[in-house]
């Protein structure tokens, strides 16, 4: 039997988020398998409302887990590491290789749900390798914007494949390794089969900037600030907090940190010892006797999360700390689609304040810590892969990479979540696609994206909800008239009663019209309530509510 | 008595939508009205889902609407013109002034809800002037992104106010008036005691463009294409439908309007002699027989909306058409915050097809229809009123336009929805508050934001919905035991068994355990059978359900 070299992601292409790209080696349907991330994305209120986190949905690999040497985790953001936790236990407790940093950060979210904590192991970086299976697995360090980022040299019998993880070209990313791209050549010189490379900002025409431009931009706009500053980030872009922190303490403010996951990813990179310089943080309780000209906080919540600093500074109070007219309150971030509301929200309250808001409008104060379309181009150069593979995007971002590949001459593909590529020849052949989705951690629960749960709760959002009982005794005749209750709905409609009325009584009269063999048969009779309800709410308020009927037979 | 002259916006200062605003002049609380635009604000999932628009609430109007003298429209968008149909007959059925193109589209909204028609008179432009009880109001051209939108010139015995209404300084606006500095610098001559103006683009910086400045970019674009192209704009901005349609034209291409509105708007604009030279539309009944390289669509929905022609384009067929490989969708129009996922969701649909999306990252296909910083400037010291009170903008745009007047040196103020001012000094002065709001139209119902309606659809939405029914005989004894349904909830929780069966089980025992008074008296009754099915709920799923109970009590 031949052996082939496979690659598969079962989420973050064809999206932006929920990460989860499976390799393997071996013989068709046998290859042994590794997993490279395995991250959440986030719910919204549009089409996953009360939901908590969005997971990868991972039956196929569950099913193939006795195959599954290891998972590998590029770097530490959520969309990469945040459903390891959550999902390690079904995909066989397997062993998770990370950097120091990351490392760090995995083992605080595996041991809140007290898994056996020596499954994290740390890798040192290239040139080091680990064994997994077929595969020999190399943490190659590249710059982000989160500590110790590394894309994965992933060598099997068939040859190499570079997977770029996350990146950008930075010469200088004030925390942690910056893009060397002799080391980079130096790995493409054996000759790499594929590049399966970060596809984010394809649209980007312009070379990305370094986290070290904005530097200076920082420190002038906030030693020019009379009143307290307040700045937000993400939380896991310790360069940016260093540049802040900075910033501040050279203009003679204190630096405090607000916000727990803020605290969290300062205190990983200081013990692994990625960062070093920090200023000395100040504790919110400490920040009180300090006069508020000469605080620098920095806050969690840049991109308007209801429950971190930042809503609750625009709120109102939060751990002490009040903003008021001649405060600055800087967004040191990008507004991530979809989140524009809440962020915007912010800003207005911040306004009625009086406090001056500083956002991304001007790119003074961000940048991107993924390469743009200039950048895809120079990586693409430097490995000379015989093909190369677009991951982490939408569709729209894969179709423009894979066209930016062809145009440097490199064979490229679309290869979106559950597309199964065989990478064994010289040019990526399809060898077959299998059932991907979404699973939803919910509350305590874990649910399917088409178990239709959801889906309710956005029927009974939009629509409403008409609950109606009825009591039938053994002879199928109504013990009293049947009754509602209404949830989301206007207490009256256009016959100016109450809504709840008006729809007991042409219930009650359809129950009375009913024949026998409807009486006797609850679908027909839950049907037929349900039609009643329906109709009548249309002509009474112009809608069809959801319904929920309960019939109840005595004796 | 001394009369006074007050201004009060009702809606649209504080956000932007649902303008309505509210001039007086006379004796204290006696002042007799008029009212400035009443438009509509869209529902979104996140706040008001299953509302159909919403609307300003209008009891302040609606109670003193003996005293309103008439309505004035300053243009046709649905954020100044949406709202009139539906809340005409509660403020007393007033005459509408507007423009015979905002006429025209009034009148059909009017029609639908069988208003009497002669309420909407068609006004003459500047120099005319109506008189409106101690008022007289001209319509004063100025250019917008709808044909005839006009500033008011509002004069009483104080003085003249001059309404900006939305604008930008448009010298060439392909359809429509220019915007004519010596006409404006005339009204200005005899002293303006107040600017009432337009802050939507306060943070822009540059001047703004004019709508003739992006024809050659479209043209260049179009030419070039060798598939069908389709386009997107506001189906109200009939200048650049024109400039689409001739770009079209000119490249050998058919026209085709694709969505109810966008015909609307251009018949519309034809009757009432706004615009001329438009190029001959063909059906798109007729467009199946032309060949897709020869097509130029003209469809409804650049904003992501779910109904209109784009979306459903880009999901599948639309009225005989359906996009491929090689065919072009460009988004000639911005994407209005909190409109993002919708509009992206549409752009990767079109990706998955094959189809090439241009959308406004370039700005060369796109010019915003309100006038940038620099241009409010302008328009400022044209006028040089007396005061510069900022309208149309959410608190930060009032707050950045009151600063930036400011800077000008003109006397400004932040005057908020409900804020009553006086303008009848050299400075305005606030006279007072009135409650405002929101109403949502719901179906055909109208309720208030307040009500606790929505709020209830978005706590099923995230919590999802127990309904518990429970029967109970003449002596307080349960015939049966408690029932439960679920809406929105997991089927099952952490013990294994079916939700539903442990929540029954666990209020079968708390109904066993129940003190004789509990069992007598409903609400203790229903209180307790809530607080053990969201406590039960909480052990199984981790989250707690909104929980209705229905006792029924026999005999």
């Amino acid at each position: 039997m031949t052996n082939r070299l496979i690659y598969m992601p079962l989420g973050g292409a064809g999206e932006i988020g929920m990460n989860a790209y499976v390799y393997g080696y071996g013989p068709e349907d046998e290859e042994r398998l590794i997993l490279v991330d395995l991250g959440v994305t986030f719910p919204d209120m549009d089409t996953t409302p009360g939901v908590d986190l969005i997971l990868p949905d991972m039956t196929w690999l569950k099913e193939n887990r006795h195959r599954l040497e290891a998972i590998f985790i590029t770097h530490a953001h959520e969309d990469h590491i945040g459903a390891v936790s959550h999902l390690w236990e079904e995909l066989g407790a397997p062993v998770v290789h990370a950097r120091a940093f990351t490392a760090n950060i995995l083992r605080q979210k595996m041991s809140e749900y007290a898994h056996d904590l020596r499954s994290v192991v740390t890798a040192s970086a290239w040139p080091e390798q680990i064994t997994a299976g077929p595969f020999k697995v190399g943490f190659l360090p590249i710059s982000h914007s989160v500590p110790e980022s590394a894309g994965l040299v992933i060598d099997c019998p068939d040859g190499r494949v570079v997977h770029s993880g996350d990146f950008k070209l930075d010469p200088n990313p004030v925390v942690g390794e910056p893009f060397d791209p002799e080391v980079w050549a130096e790995v493409a010189k054996p000759g790499v089969k594929a590049l399966v490379c970060d596809s984010t900002n394809v649209f980007s025409d312009h070379p990305g900037r370094s986290e070290s431009e904005i530097g200076a931009a920082i420190e002038t706009l906030i030693a020019a600030q009379q009143g307290m500053v307040v700045a937000t980030t993400f939380a896991s872009n310790v360069a940016r907090l260093k540049t802040l922190a900075e910033a501040g303490h050279r203009a003679g403010r204190s630096v405090v940190l607000l916000g727990r996951a803020m605290r969290r990813m300062v205190t990983a990179a200081i013990e692994t010892g990625v960062m070093d310089g920090f200023p000395k943080v100040v504790s919110p309780e400490d920040a009180r006797d300090i006069p508020r000209q000469n605080l620098m906080v920095l806050a969690t919540g840049s991109q308007g999360e209801r429950r971190a600093a930042t809503a609750q500074l625009a709120r109102g109070k939060f751990n002490g700390f009040e903003l008021k007219e001649g405060d600055l309150f800087l967004f040191s971030s990008k507004t991530i689609p979809g989140n524009e509301r809440g962020v915007i929200a912010i800003i207005n309250q911040f306004s009625e304040r009086g406090v001056d808001v500083v956002d991304d409008a001007s790119g003074k104060y961000h940048v991107s810590g993924h390469a743009n379309r200039p950048d895809l181009q120079r990586l693409h150069q430097i490995m000379a892969p015989q093909m190369v593979i677009p991951m982490h995007g939408e569709h729209r971002h894969l179709r423009e990479h894979a066209k930016l590949a062809g145009q440097g001459g490199f064979t490229s593909v679309i290869a979106v979540n559950g597309t199964m590529l065989d990478l064994s020849g010289n040019a990526p052949s399809v060898a077959g696609y299998v059932e991907t989705g979404r699973t939803y951690l919910d509350g305590s629960a874990k649910i399917g994206a088409l178990d239709g749960i959801v889906r309710d709760r956005i029927r009974m959002a939009l629509n409403g909800h008409v609950m109606v009982s009825l009591i039938l005794d053994e002879d199928d005749d109504p013990l009293g008239e049947p009754w509602c209750e209404l949830m989301g709905l206007p207490q009256q409609g256009s016959s100016n009663a109450p809504l709840a009325d008006v729809l007991e009584e042409d219930l009650d009269q359809f129950v009375r019209r009913a024949d026998a063999k409807t009486m006797a048969d609850d679908d027909k009779l839950e049907e037929g309530l349900r039609r009643v309800a329906r109709q009548t709410a249309q002509l009474e308020i112009g809608k069809k509510p959801e319904v929920t009927v309960v019939i109840s037979r005595m004796g």
